[in-house]
């Protein structure tokens, strides 16, 4: 019988971190672990001792089928950056007695950059005090923007919902005979993939989103504001994707020009959320042209109504890589996708150093980006086989079925 | 052989405007209609002469089913009224004139309350000259706001993607552990059937949504601020969704208590557009909760990935019944759905006199709204049946796939 194990979640939610839950529970208790203990808000809530026995949680396959298909981070998660080991070990001393108690032998957690850095402090904890715990990081995040790995678990199925929302937002928007503009904001602060993303609307039955932004590459008004009254003045309505994150040349966020308050979080992050509704503002009282602006919000990293086959198998996949890596002996590694093939598209997944992948961002490359305010085919062609293929819902009177979450 | 027929499509987009289209035209062919054109942007785009054979552009049976899962107006729209006869023949004259040029007899219009009286001033000018073309009306609209018919096709897809999305809003909203309030804007600026959709989330599998506040009801700011302080209390994240039509006493929309400029659009109607907005302003700085606003925007009513089979199917039928009374020698009616049978659900067609439908709303009974600011199991059971089964996306290379819309 080998040790126990624990899994948690943290960091934004995706439509896909439950596959990767999944994928560890399946492979290790396939495996042969014993316990599998799921941490509830990751990190913080360890802390504070709380975790369930998953095996009480996900009884039987059907279970295993509905958790793919549950979005959000099931186990709950927590924003919470540990401590840096020479600043405070006391909190390393408590979480090492806290799996001293659970007699846990293997440690995962499902994250993005802040979770790696969680992996990374505490199998560097590990190794100074000579505790034999395995710690995996096992990637996840809508954002992509995660080194090494060519792709992370969720940005696939955030792609997919994006290119066929924009579809449907193209179709809406180009309904009436005189020209509107439709100003999409998408998430990804810093990093343009999401927003790329949009690129995949257009084909045969499409005419694709007219402006890209991406938050690369400098955003100038007055630029903007010319390409919309070029496309306008040959009467066409026209949709335009931008990232939440797009910046002017002084560094602001566009949205910050806006005199409009915003909050800032409660975790120092600003509330970024209006940078489509100001250039909405700015065309229609420039140009006085009919405006929409449209935020997908969360819905974009939700919709576990509409995932990606492709990734939601990859997100199984990295979980239970992450289990066999570490039941065969490793430690403080994360668990990357490595495409072995274009076309037809392969991919496998490897496991990769932590400390080579914790706190760096990868963001699009600028020759991606081209001087019309589109993407390249290249970009298009690196994005288009994560959007393959479908998991369908389980439809229970009208609607999706999840996995209860109840954790009472 | 019959006359020729002529359909068009007006008002806001709906996911299911084109099934009924498709209903239009597939009857008209079955019973042997000679031509059926489609009139490109409505009634305005007729006046300028614009119209297409559709027997070119719907060629084969994949092209219908393609139509049904296409999103918005095939045609495009236009949102007109037309002026009072006793002020203006001379449109009406030319209109007829181009209608004989066509060697129009059954003439068919699928939009909400603007169409419908658009086929009553039509046929009552019919009646007025002589002319014996038969003017039809065909229901659609997500706001579910239309008189005499039990609901709207349009509005059960509305409404399943609200439930759905509402199911993955509240996953997504309630992952942390803390207190967080996620404001939900739906459409529906005078009546709240779509904003009452929302309470179909709640499951087996689902928490559902806290408070649902609509347009019904007079909205009190601090009552509300109570409510959502008394569920914080207990340490609860909350959803809350809210109309975009809330109105507080003294008959302000609640978006206009914000001192943020808004736009009047190109038609008079003011954008409303951040009621949710404005309450999740109001909770972060009065209550120090953390807060986030979304808005479903246009996606709710262009989502055809996500259709209700019934939906679907329904509008198909009133498309098809209106060519049955037409060809039959019916004139100045609208199709209405009657619902035969609650449990099981049935529903029937039948037709009925435009002039008792046409510029009346609908509204939500205050009697199907609960004093704790939720909806009744009444409601909830009109509602269940209408977005129930699916019809399925094609996919092709990831993406749902849509009848090609070029007209040129």
């Amino acid at each position: 019988m080998l040790g126990n194990v624990i899994v948690g979640q943290s960091g934004g939610p995706t439509s896909v971190i439950n596959s990767s839950l999944a994928g560890v529970f399946k492979t290790a208790k396939d495996r042969g672990a014993n316990k599998v203990y799921g941490m509830l808000h990751g990190i913080k809530g360890l802390l504070d001792k709380q975790y369930v026995d998953l095996s009480e949680k996900i009884k039987t396959d059907i279970d295993i089928d509905l958790l793919k298909r549950t979005p959000s981070s099931y186990l709950g998660s927590c924003r919470y950056k540990l401590p840096e080991i020479s600043d405070d070990r006391d909190t390393y001393e408590k979480i090492f007695e806290i799996l001293k108690e659970l007699n846990i032998s293997y440690f995962f957690y499902i994250g993005g950059n802040d979770s790696m850095d969680t992996i990374k402090k505490l199998s560097d904890y590990a190794l100074l005090v000579g505790s034999d715990i395995k710690f995996m990081g096992v990637p996840k995040t809508i954002d992509n923007d995660l080194a090494v790995t060519d792709h992370t678990p969720g940005f696939g199925s955030a792609a997919k919902f994006i290119a066929a929302t924009m579809k449907e937002i193209i179709r809406d928007g180009l309904v009436y005979d005189y020209p509107t503009v439709t100003i999409v904001e998408i998430m990804g602060r810093n990093a343009g993939w999401l927003t790329a993303a949009s690129a995949l609307a257009r084909g045969e039955d499409c005419e694709g989103v007219d402006l890209i932004y991406l938050p690369e590459k400098v955003f100038d008004i007055d630029h903007f504001l010319e390409r919309v009254k070029e496309i306008a003045s040959k009467g066409r309505s026209m949709v335009i994707a931008v990232s939440e994150g797009i910046k002017v040349m002084d560094g602001r966020y566009v949205f910050e020009l806006s005199d409009h308050v915003e909050f800032v979080d409660a975790f120092g992050h600003k509330q970024l959320a209006s940078s489509a509704k100001f250039l909405a503002n700015k065309v229609g009282s420039e140009l006085g042209i009919k405006t929409r602006a449209i935020e997908l919000s969360t819905l974009q990293r939700c919709a576990a109504h509409m995932t990606s086959r492709t990734d939601i198998t990859e997100a199984f996949n990295v979980g239970g890589a992450a289990v066999k890596a570490a039941f065969e002996g490793e430690t403080g590694k994360v668990v990357v996708l490595k495409r072995v093939s274009d076309d037809p598209y392969m991919c496998i997944t490897e496991t990769h150093d932590v400390h080579q992948i914790a706190n760096i961002e990868k963001k699009v490359p600028l020759e991606w980006i081209t001087e019309d305010d589109f993407v390249t085919e290249d970009l298009i062609h690196y994005i288009r086989p994560l959007i393959q293929a479908e998991l369908s819902p389980i439809m229970v009177d009208g609607l999706p079925r999840h996995l209860n979450v109840n954790m009472d």
